[in-house]
């Protein structure tokens, strides 16, 4: 059976290159960075190459890069940090919405429960777009400390005014987080004028227990971790040159990659073509909004999203219903309740294509979805 | 040139075997382990199949295992989930000491305060052993909430005495955290009675970017990190199944590796001997306490410990001053002056075997030792 995979919003296949400069980094660069001898500073020019590699891709200085995790520990980071120092008396507010990934909203409801920051949610408007007039409403309310917005939803893969976000948010002196995770490497858009942005390695086909983040010059950081002096003292723990090293030949790879990413967009054309005629009713979940090439979101009601993902699996096709991180939960999507669609919640599928996918896999999809749609049908 | 690892302590060199089952991992098993189709499935049964690698070198159920980034996550994991309830009223104590690494002792001092918890450092006896009678005495103050003692300082070698402890916490009704991450893969005595315990992948030959916590049945883990609902909505993050894949390597070989790690106990006497002969003055630190057999300490009063460390390297012998956590802070051992020894603390050198050490290696390190010292006096 051929499989054909369609779920790279959830993880991307590593590169060869990835995987060989890791196995490399293994072999030649294993020591600890912070060691001062011979074995620790080649493991040292090994961390500090894929910082240049990142901050290439990121369009900042390589001291504005720091290696954590992954994007939930970036995202963590950057919310707190904007409260570290935030007093009881006369709390500052923090603007997001439910489109956010869980690494943001649920950072959001802590810091409101610990009455560290006062919560205000932006309206989302139902084609998946944050309601700009609300954003500004909320802006003008004042005491903004941080507005945290993502370039692209993982979900739905509508693209977020980033550049408006960021104008509005410094007419009101509040700073702005972009959860660029699902951007890098798909397109040059990677919201630089951010104050701080979020990257993870495995959505730009790096390993997955690596991720940065990037804060422009004078914003400052404080640990959420705590421990060594590693990272300037901003995130402890041995930092891994045999991952950096995957990661600075990821953000390589990505330099060129939006290209590939958006000549993606006659395959999801056919691909959503095909889809919305074999399920009559079927429609697309941010159909009006702006969005990535090689994305679509598809509503089939009657039918229960995890179901069909199920028969498609068996059929070879992998794809997803809400996102992998609440893959268990059982729970509808968060993003397409916020659009204020909870049948489109119940009954969604996520097809992603990626920088591999050919018009053959489409065909086959395409083949299989009508398989399993007309076996339930 | 001719070089010498003997800094085995600071990280080791990743296992062949790691290597390689990381790299096939990254072909064959790269999917999210949150997905549910066969590509994350497969995924997740590499990560489930190294569970049950850590949890059989652990002495605990693979339920038992949170996988985090390293062992300072897991350090941290700990610490604050065990003071996670803690109310503003009776804040109960936290009870260590000034031998635990900064992920310990930093985040001891941060609970402190923020008030969730009071801390109460317990002495140190010269020899580099907590001091059991001040232990008591910590213990009998009441409302202990938890202790939290190393298994083995990485900065001699002086075992702890877990066992008493861990005892005489359970009279006092209070939890223990052992950070073992020094003692796996290199004893048996690895503190299976403690109710948490943290380890790290590259202090066993495995990934730097992995590490886990070890809980008893019934240990509550509050997340530090919010996000998804990864390893049981305890550690949010996409786990990794290629660094997960490493650590399984790792821990199958770490199985049989302590009777290895022992036999180094002639080949660190030898070194000592030699040292101690070519610096008159000379002497190691915690030479009385129970030592693990592949390290040593030395003080050379009259030199500057990273002086000696840039001149053995120069020669081709890595070994290091104080930890690589601290490196380039320029500051003194916090572990030695916390035996007391100030003097010791800004002249001292360890030197750490591992189990791929060779009597050849120790002839080459005095070689180099002599040469340094010689060119210094």
């Amino acid at each position: 059976m051929k499989r054909v995979y369609l779920d790279w919003n959830a993880t991307t296949p590593p590169l060869g290159a990835v995987v060989e400069a890791m196995a490399f980094a293994a072999r030649e660069a294993w020591g600890n960075p912070s060691s001062v001898h011979a074995t620790g500073r080649t493991a040292r020019a090994c961390v500090e190459d894929s910082r240049e590699a990142v901050a290439r891709l990121a369009g900042c200085d390589p001291r504005d890069v720091v290696f954590t995790s992954g994007g939930t520990e970036a995202n963590n980071l950057a919310l707190r940090s904007a409260f570290a120092e935030a007093g009881t008396a006369n709390v500052s507010t923090l603007v997001t919405s439910r489109l956010e990934h869980p690494s943001i909203t649920r950072v959001a409801e802590e810091l409101d429960r610990a009455g560290r920051a006062r919560m205000r949610w932006v309206a989302v408007r139902s084609d998946g777009v944050i309601d700009l007039e609300d954003l500004e409403r909320a802006l003008s309310e004042g005491n903004v400390r941080l507005v945290a917005v993502q370039a692209v939803n993982a979900e739905t893969g509508v693209v977020q005014p980033v550049a408006s976000i960021i104008a509005a948010a410094r007419r009101a002196g509040a700073r702005v987080h972009v959860d660029a995770v699902q951007a890098f490497g798909r397109t040059e858009d990677v919201a630089t004028e951010a104050d701080t942005r979020s990257l993870a390695g495995h959505k730009l086909r790096g390993p997955k227990s690596i991720g940065a983040l990037l804060t422009r010059p004078g914003i400052t950081i404080s640990p959420v971790l705590l421990g060594g002096s590693q990272e300037r003292g901003v995130r402890p723990g041995t930092t891994d040159p045999v991952a950096a090293a995957g990661l600075g030949a990821a953000a390589r790879h990505a330099l060129a990659s939006p290209a590939r990413w958006r000549a993606l967009g006659p395959l999801r054309e056919a691909l959503e073509i095909g889809l919305l005629r074999l399920a009559p009713g079927a429609r697309v979940n941010g159909a009006g909004a702006p969005r990535m090439p090689h994305v679509t979101n598809v509503a089939f009601p009657g039918w229960r999203g995890p179901e069909l993902v199920a028969a498609l699996d068996l059929e070879g096709l992998a794809v997803s219903a809400g996102s992998a991180c609440s893959a268990g939960t059982a729970e509808p999507s968060a993003v397409l309740v916020a659009m204020g669609d909870p049948e489109a919640a119940a009954s969604s599928v996520r097809f992603s294509l990626g920088e591999d996918t050919m018009a053959g896999d489409i065909e086959t999809a395409l083949a299989i979805a009508g398989r399993a749609l007309g076996r339930f049908s």
